[in-house]
């Protein structure tokens, strides 16, 4: 892995959503080009019509965790054949629904990585520890004291 | 508005996310029946075919501000007739880099919220924080110590 050198110059990185109200718990979201439909499942009063809220912060953590995983097998000249991602999130409900003082948060979530890249093992944990490290949804998740359990299985 | 009881047993939900890497920077995710795309744009070495990570997770908090103000106005027996969230998310990209030892998360995020909704003024105020308190991805960002700024104009 080639040193890398220390940047002290801060590099501060912009994104932009435009989200649009549709009522029945459905929200039209612009990132530049892209359409991001949000929505709720009916047994939640939605009319199931693209994931929900949750379900793409997940989605954001697992392709999160995978740019940060292909860009540092770069940096140790590693080949990834393949990478899977596997989230399980969990909150209590009450939080949201305004029934009980808890947090309407994940408490827990759990992700299942599963990988196969040219690393020796010794190699692999040194590997994992800085993608976690590295990747702002994963750390965004530690900082916001989720018990944030990522499992990883070198293949 | 009317009282909520408060529920002492926990109602513990789950979300699922599936992550398979394709190469360049893109991981196809599934939620249930939706697939969720998300890449890197090409300044960022990706093929640019879908919204990345962080805007995911912005796309996450618009629509989850947006379930809950949805919500919330139920309880209040208030009507609301448009509603549009405009996020900005600025993070140090030497985090993610691993050039400079800050954190590779969010630094800022700041949601612009206008909202046509028949409240009074008063009612308007508590409403808001009942919306910020109980939307799980806001509490998130703040939990994570996100400098986070939501901006509410009533129309």
């Amino acid at each position: 892995m080639s040193a890398t050198a220390i940047e002290t110059i801060p590099q501060i990185v912009s994104f932009n959503t435009v989200g649009t109200w549709r009522g029945n718990l459905r929200t039209d979201v612009k990132a530049r080009q892209f359409d991001i439909g949000v929505a709720e499942p009916e047994e939640l009063g939605g009319d199931d019509s693209a994931a929900n809220p949750m379900e793409l912060l997940l989605a954001g953590l697992d392709g999160c965790l995978a740019v940060v995983a292909e860009v540092v097998a770069g940096e140790y000249e590693a080949k990834i054949n393949s990478l899977i991602l596997v989230t399980d999130g969990e909150l209590d409900a009450r939080g949201f629904l305004g029934t009980a003082e808890v947090s309407p948060y994940f408490q827990k979530v759990v992700t299942k990585v599963e990988i196969d890249i040219d690393l020796s093992s010794e190699k692999f944990a040194e590997y994992t520890e800085t993608v976690l490290r590295r990747c702002p949804a994963a750390s965004l998740m530690q900082a916001a004291n989720v018990e944030f359990v990522i499992d990883w299985k070198q293949i």
